[in-house]
């Protein structure tokens, strides 16, 4: 396991590459976020998503940085594919998370950084450039820095299903019996809120709500949410409980008792 | 028409009074926003409508200034209810717009402060507390104030319905028609997005989305949004074209041909 191999050094050198890596990507997205002249692409001729010129911007900033302070590591982002590497750990990579959001001129989209080895995330960055939050998790931190100071971040102790808080970006979540699965668990849930993209599993990690529920995640979409969620105490699995880093289906929980409430729902 | 009585000086004079009643209540809410021990109360034993201390606080304090600068204004808060004055104007409070945002930590709630005369509302604002954004619109202003800087409010052009962004804050939205007529207008649009609250009209204020369509609404959560989009160039009606600051159904459109082209489809 890579991450093993890290010094207190090489903790400390990682943590300050990831930070340099969000602030570069802080700057390129804010160039062009609510700009008038933002020129939409469409990456999927059926679909609505569009690739801005601040998405492949922010991650050539990202991948420059990296270039020059961790030429070992291997890289796998959203706009640029993979680059292989040497060390054992792989930087993943979303330069916009929530580019509907983005192009909306709503300030729920994110920026998002991990660093991985071949069991999964182990460091994590959730940062908002607009409102200018940053959440990192993993390697002995977990904390939040933002227009309130830096805060401990720590998920929420144990309450019913029925006084719960879940998340999720789309009502419709995925495919018809994805959909099916989450209105089990929201059936159950005290309130069900919609549209935050990353900064749902945010608003997890700092103790504000208890679940979300997705389904058709890339990897870089929760590598980032897992570490940052995992530092903070919660869990992040598949809808079966196994591991999530890969993508596809997640559920991240404040605690081991609501995530198992919430699983046994979306099983059916 | 009381507005009409407002000199020069005394237009300064209330918009002065409106930047200070938000101060105060943007104070209050953020004392308690992501605190650990807010408390919730259910305002209605059936339904999830946490009213916090932040709430009562914030409106406590706006009505203290308002006693003090605007002493014969009327006031209807949605905390405190209506206090008679005998100018003609009437301060429309609505301390904290999105409680569900609010109490599960989502910077999209938002302040609302509106002055209205007979005519409905001609000034408003809509404040960001957390971001520290402040939309104004009224009186020869359009304008947000925020961590981009000063800029002017325009809403956009027109554009065809099917490249439009349309925005609600619950997809629900109302009783079964409503949903139904709110559906015929989303099947049509370009993209769809949920959970922003007031925060949905001052995007379409600031030129970034076409379309915000909601029901159930009081007058405290629709007046500030009329006042600003209107001055920032848009439209606010109910959904058969008349006013909508009484409260109920809204449509805010960013131009009048996107405007008729959804009212159309909703009425079916």
């Amino acid at each position: 396991m890579a991450r093993l191999t890290l010094s207190p050094d090489g903790r400390r050198s990682v943590i300050a590459t990831a930070h340099r890596i969000a602030d570069a990507a802080r700057r390129e997205t804010l160039a062009h976020f609510r700009s008038p002249t933002l020129t939409v692409e469409s990456k999927l001729a059926s679909g609505f998503d569009p690739v801005t010129a601040a998405d492949r911007a922010a991650e050539a900033a990202m991948r420059a940085i990296l270039a020059q302070e961790r030429p070992d590591d291997a890289i796998f982002g959203e706009e640029m594919g993979r680059s292989a590497g040497t060390s054992g750990l792989t930087w993943v990579l979303d330069p916009i998370d929530g580019t509907r959001a983005y192009m909306s001129g709503t300030p729920t989209w994110g920026v998002l950084i991990a660093l991985s080895d071949g069991d999964g995330p182990f460091l994590g960055v959730i940062d908002q450039p607009f409102i200018g939050e940053r959440f990192v998790g993993g390697l002995g931190l977990a904390e939040v820095r933002g227009p309130q100071g830096r805060q401990q971040l720590a998920t929420r102790p144990p309450r019913p299903l029925s006084d719960a808080v879940l998340f999720t970006t789309f009502p419709e979540v995925g495919t018809p019996e994805e959909g099916a699965a989450f209105r089990r668990v929201s059936a159950h849930a005290r309130l069900t809120r919609y549209g935050m993209d990353c900064y749902a599993y945010a608003l997890l990690a700092a103790g504000q709500i208890d679940l979300v529920i997705e389904a058709g995640l890339s990897a870089y979409d929760i590598q980032a949410p897992i570490a940052v969620i995992e530092a903070a105490g919660g869990i992040v699995t598949d809808w079966q409980g196994g591991p999530a880093h890969a993508g596809g289906r997640a559920i991240a929980a404040a605690n081991p008792a609501v995530h198992a409430e919430a699983l046994a729902l979306l099983a059916g």
